[in-house]
């Protein structure tokens, strides 16, 4: 008899743990955690009796449809209606470019799973969102992480590391990144779809929180500069309508749009009709404009909060993003976010030590991701008195 | 400047075109087309008006969690009604057991990430499900068809295949089989589990028609009588709620539920809140027994009639199922149902060419594969005399 245990699972699995993104959900479910650890929006941003009388609509007017298998390249009303909405924020594309996502993830694993074979190398902004580190992991890429500061992507480290590494794409967050807050200036987006040609590698543009600016304007989006298809650009509703739903679209032109497609059929058949009917109708309604509106108000409000928190935080620097749903704070050389994670859980505050969003794990233990969406003004003082006491509690047995 | 068809996709795309399953659905949406080609529900079958009422009540009662983020692991009320529906059905499990997925496609998607490395042997039933064949091309599988008789899986090859390749996994669909519509016989079932457990490979139980039994009793799953969890058990709604809402289950314990989790989280966090609890409250609230009789009566009369037909085709042997979506014909020899095709499509009747269904890509070129439950009689009784009429020229000609 063969023991279970003694199964062989795939080599792509070989050090992937995830245990870190475990121990942070774990945390984060607790009752009555302050948890600055998520992405999520507000409970409040969630607006379920308009979803609940939209889904009802939508299933009642077009349920025949919606309830039927679908084509992999998506249900129509929500190509043209997506279309037609990153037309608004500069992009330039028809509704046959549109391909449904489960959720900007889904779109993610697809692009990865029709470029890469183990070993190519996919340059990665550092830090980077952790979820996406995961997603390439599995598909055994080699990691190269590309500069950044206040202003995004460097670009001269970037050309650099194309040359030596002839990588087969870059993964870019450009607005209010994940998990940093910072927004790739204006003057470096063209550059990068121009390098993309030059070079031939596909970015890949994951853009969810471009509609959540409290400050500033709006920059065009690196798609906007692609002139042959080398930039893939993501769009997301989870963090403007809802994460819970699943649904996103690419925004991919041939030959890259056919090889998700064929990845998509062995992945899901196709996303769901009924949360692309629904995000849909949301959109034709003209529901987004003034909803985005007032959540910004209010994340404004909270993202302010927080930041004049920090500013009482001893020897720390941090971001001072424009939107988004992060800031990131670096405190004082020496302090482990990671040691120090136990002691504020048991204090009822959770974060995301920083260490997690790069490539090389164990480096920059003093970093810290937080986010102040899904906190009340009243939360977010709260849990921030309670993270600046642990804070100086560490530096003072440093 | 590169061009980009100069692009390099990932090799496990090398040979994949897609290209039948793209032909077929091209025809299936040509207005007018009696499609026998498919395997959808009847329009008759899908309940937009409870669904939408569902979808309206579980919004307003649960929205603020539905619309949120949730586990990869699922939405606690979908878990509960899915281990419960399963229990009805053979399968004694947890909720903790039950892996949300979108649609059953992802479940065999994410066991096949799990456990495939390129070249690792694969064993499927001959003919077999195309998408899933596709499927396990993307992970570079080597396919190595098993032999089938009217009871399914032919034991005695299993196991000579076994020993000689040591499979990383098994798939089977054991009820209402797709292609043929045939049922593995009850005295095969435990033999399977059991060599499983001999032998250490994952049995893949994809079991999405077990319901729609129109004679003959249910049998227990392969899943029933494992015991250290090498059997995964697929279970689906898309045959009987709906396929649009993309929305299955995997049943699968430790450890391969956590390769699955990490497999999931990298592809699309979670499936649906809104589609988990939508299936949910129809389970709960006692929806499902009814639904599943009044379909099955009204399928089993468009099968008996399909057959019927088949009964008066030329030198034409074909499966009786007792159930299903599927007939499996196999014409005479030297009939090419894949150069039929066109002539069939121009006379406004579609199928899908058998050989799609081989490893063993070319073969069985006289054989096809009917689907009866999205036409009515009347189209069934319009497309079969079609069909008998193309293949008695087919045969003048040989």
């Amino acid at each position: 008899m063969a023991s279970i245990e003694s199964i062989r699972f795939a080599e792509r699995f070989n050090g992937i743990t995830g245990s870190a993104i475990r121990e942070i959900l774990k945390y984060m479910t607790r009752p009555n955690m302050i948890s600055f650890g998520g992405g999520n929006p507000a409970a409040s941003a969630l607006e379920e009796d308009v979803i609940a009388d939209i889904a009802r609509d939508v299933l009642r007017s077009d349920g025949k449809r919606i309830l039927q298998y679908g084509a992999t390249d998506g249900y129509a009303p929500y190509k043209e209606a997506v279309a037609g909405w990153v037309k608004e924020l500069g992009i330039d594309c028809s509704a046959q470019d549109v391909l449904p996502v489960t959720g900007s993830t889904q779109g993610i694993d697809l692009l990865a799973k029709a470029l890469i074979d183990p070993g190519d190398v996919v340059l990665v902004e550092s830090p980077t969102f952790l979820g996406t580190l995961q997603a390439f992991k599995l598909y055994q890429a080699k990691l190269v992480p590309v500069a950044t500061d206040e202003g995004g992507i460097v670009l001269s480290d970037l050309e650099r590391l194309v040359r030596e590494h002839h990588p087969k794409m870059l993964y870019v967050i450009p607005t209010f990144q994940n998990p940093t807050g910072r927004t790739l200036a204006a003057d470096r987006r063209k550059p990068i779809a121009e390098m993309a040609e030059k070079y031939g590698f596909v970015v890949m543009e994951d853009d969810p929180y471009r509609d959540l600016r409290y400050a500033g304007e709006a920059l065009p989006s690196i798609k906007s500069y692609d002139k042959a298809g080398w930039v893939v650009h993501m769009a997301s509703f989870s963090k403007l309508i809802s994460p819970g739903l699943r649904i996103g679209a690419a925004i991919v032109q041939e030959p890259i749009r056919q090889k998700m497609i064929f990845g998509k059929q062995a992945n899901d058949v196709h996303s769901s009709n009924l949360t692309q009917a629904i995000v849909a109708a949301y959109l034709e309604r003209g529901l987004m404009g003034p909803h985005v509106e007032a959540i910004c108000k209010s994340y404004a409000l909270q993202m302010n909060r927080m930041l004049e928190h920090l500013a009482s935080f001893p020897d720390t620097r941090y971001t001072h993003p424009q939107g988004g749903l992060f800031i990131w704070a670096e405190l004082p050389e020496g302090i482990d976010t990671l040691e120090m994670m136990p002691k504020a859980i048991d204090r009822g505050v959770a974060y995301v030590p920083g260490t997690h969003f790069y490539c090389e794990e164990g480096t920059h233990r003093n970093t810290l991701r937080l986010n102040f969406s899904n906190s009340t003004l009243e939360k977010i003082d709260e849990g921030m008195d309670i993270l600046r006491s642990v804070v100086c509690e560490e530096l003072k047995q440093r």
